[in-house]
């Protein structure tokens, strides 16, 4: 079973669900919108993955081996394994464009199928959409940070298993990154891939001098020497007599990796050694443990620092490793619907999100609405997919048109928003008539009516 | 490319460092160490991951397109390229066998191969082994808190991409969960699966009365009730009376889920309401934002709890989501190798763990050695793979064996161990022979002779 296409990446649940959604001929339309609820540490979300949940919706298939896993389980009837064989997913889906700035509760992706088919699809879509979306979030951070200093990715050895590292360049990249570690990211969504020695290539050599001479001699256009293996000053005196050596070669020193002790000292000292040894180009990078609090506190120390690697941090969004997403049916046979237990907001019917942008383009106000109900703004869920076919250009695929949203919405973001230490709380309004059909809902709930 | 087969998941420094060992003929033998330094919440770890590990390592090729990409970067000489084409694993692996209990600085998987070999598997081993490893390690202190009362994962769709939501499944299972809500996971790797309706399945029906009926007659051997949907105490008095009607079809109801709200109050009530209807065999699970330290405080309050299903703080190990592991060279050309930084321990030479236990079998202590060194205690790394072969019978490749290793390394812990708000701090010991080669390279290192 292909790990990347397989039906079989859901919850048991939905397949038991479907079986009596089926037995019960509920076919018809429903409506399922994808939010994430408030996250005090985010100010705000970046939409990203819809370009890989559309893609597995598009190919979503039930094959022999996984209708006889169902079978197997005996936990379904024949006729149900057997419809599953003509699974498809026919319904039509409105989304947030990936870069998207957004906010709690803001639909970021509807789904308009009929109920088995988009109830089916609840788990896999949320775990494309909820990690990308998290990591762009965090990214986004550590790119406020960073301000020009180019900030690249490294973290895929420590994210959650393979497709996460892979997924976790892309959203990086998405977010404003300029580089990944990861090979596969960068051969898959063409993001430039940036890397050169670990401690180990140090280590294996008997001395640090003669492995500067090697790697340089290899990689004569990527010449990038890690130097804190043993000693971060007595390493920068190295690389400047080892660029000594290659001048007469034609070969330069773009730059040192500095991945452990106070970077901020070690850059300065570092920096010193470099312009008295005449490497005045060559770029310091740090790493190590980083994360947009730290490089802030670096940056604004004015630290010489022309690049920072993030890792694990970013790739597993460490401060707040889950968001509170939640896909929830809120229109079916004609009806919208809603959780209404006490203590959780769940807003029901199908919905539009309207955003109000200043005339220079600064965000002042978003508005939940209801899809067909009249509100100022523009309307942010645009049509991506139909009758189970995607949609749209470049425009809403591209992976560098994703990027440049996300620059966009940063930069008109109100700068409480972009703060990183305690971000301003923004809370979409709601249209009145989303109020009143929430309002009434809630009244049934309470008399025991569903 | 097959994301979980191929080789350029992973960082491209490991192969700017192949060219130029490559280059130079640097394809001795090394010896590198996988281990994980300490973590404050942690009091132990399970080791997890190695089949699939192993797994990759057998079927490590470079195909066309994977040489054509990394010819298109520019970065690597077309000698480079070409010899990749014939790279394949022929080293020796020694790992802990999965499910074993270890601690801070523990080598978890020892890689005896040619440098190059040794070098390019960095990455996505450490991304595969940490990973399950992470989620084994806090789902062992879930069944732990958990007791005797089963545990289940549901936590894919907040998993960090699908590899960790289907691997999740795995390392819960092998710490003691008994079952996955991840149809994948149960498919691949044979754990029980575990499932039946979600609150879209009552929301989509007109009365949760006739959401449940209906259910119960789809699944006669499955009904477990979602009963939170609008109201706990209106649940489980629907549950009685659903009871009712469908006895005399011969189906009971098996269980109730109560997903929201104060779960020990909520587990009462509708403890009370199930048993005066009669209800008394069926069970009651609860799920909502648990962890291990919340299994703890439900099941000390007394509350008639059943089961408990936990999800995204386990499947991302929310509150340690990732650990500070790491990869080092260790011996290469005849000579033992370590980083010596100031501040960072590392621990040079090819090692073994020794491990003491008393006669009943509680764990007393654990000595890192040197390979070869007479140390008393019981080795624990053992041989997995003899020149790129995997090794072994079932008891080193089952899951189920891994299972039953994890089930007697947790009973075997000492209490305070086990102690899951502040776990004792066990420190192995150190060898002479290990301490003495330390203090050498050490010396070596601050004298600049590197």
């Amino acid at each position: 079973m292909n790990l990347e296409r397989t039906p079989l990446l859901t919850d048991l649940y939905e397949l038991t669900m479907l079986q009596t959604y089926y037995e019960h001929g509920m076919t018809e339309e429903a409506v399922f919108e994808l939010f994430m609820r408030g996250s005090p540490k985010r100010g705000f979300f970046i939409a990203a993955g819809l370009d890989q949940g559309l893609e597995w919706l598009e190919q979503l298939r039930f094959k022999a081996h996984e209708l006889e896993w169902m079978q197997q389980t005996g936990l379904f009837t024949q006729a149900f394994v057997d419809r599953m064989a003509d699974f498809r997913f026919t319904g039509d889906v409105m989304a947030l464009p990936e870069g998207t700035v957004f906010f709690a509760e803001e639909p970021l992706l509807q789904i308009i199928a009929p109920l088995p088919e988009a109830q089916l699809i609840e788990s896999r879509l949320m775990n494309i959409l909820h990690y990308q979306t998290l990591i762009a979030s965090k990214a986004a951070r550590c790119v406020i940070a960073a301000g020009d200093t180019p900030v690249i990715d490294f973290g895929m050895r420590r994210a959650h298993g393979g497709e996460a590292g892979t997924w976790a360049a892309r959203a990086c990249y998405l977010a404003g990154f300029s580089a990944t570690a990861t090979c596969l990211g960068s051969a898959r969504y063409d993001i430039p891939p940036t890397g050169t020695m670990a401690h180990a290539f140090i280590l294996a050599h008997d001395s640090e001098m003669e492995a500067f001479e090697r790697f340089a001699r290899s990689h004569p256009d990527n010449v990038v020497l890690l130097i804190d293996t043993y000693d971060v000053e007595r390493g920068a005196r190295r690389v400047v007599e080892v660029a000594r050596r290659l001048a007469g070669d034609g070969i330069s020193v773009h730059g040192v990796r500095i991945d452990s002790g106070d970077l901020a000292a070690n850059a300065r000292l570092t920096r010193a050694i470099l312009d008295e040894g005449g490497l005045t180009d060559t770029r310091i990078i740090v790493s190590g443990g980083l994360d947009e609090h730290r490089i802030e506190t670096l940056l604004a120390s004015g630290a010489p620092i022309d690049g920072v690697g993030v890792g694990s941090n970013v790739d597993t969004s460490a401060d707040v490793p889950f968001l509170d997403s939640a896909y929830k049916l809120h229109y079916f046979r004609d009806k919208p619907r809603g959780k209404h237990s006490r203590g959780k907001t769940d807003l029901p019917g199908r919905k539009q999100v309207f955003r109000r942008l200043s005339d220079d383009g600064e965000l002042q106000g978003d508005t939940i609405g209801l899809f067909d109900e009249k509100v100022s703004g523009s309307p942010l869920l645009e049509p991506v997919m139909q009758q189970g076919q995607r949609l749209g250009g470049a425009d809403l695929t591209s992976l560098e048109a994703a990027r440049s949203r996300c620059q966009n919405g940063l930069a008109n973001l109100p700068a409480g928003l972009r703060d990183l230490q305690s971000p301003a709380a923004f809370k979409p309004e709601l249209s009145q008539g989303l109020e009143a059909l929430r309002e009434r809902l809630a009244r049934e709930a309470e008399r025991g009516e569903v």
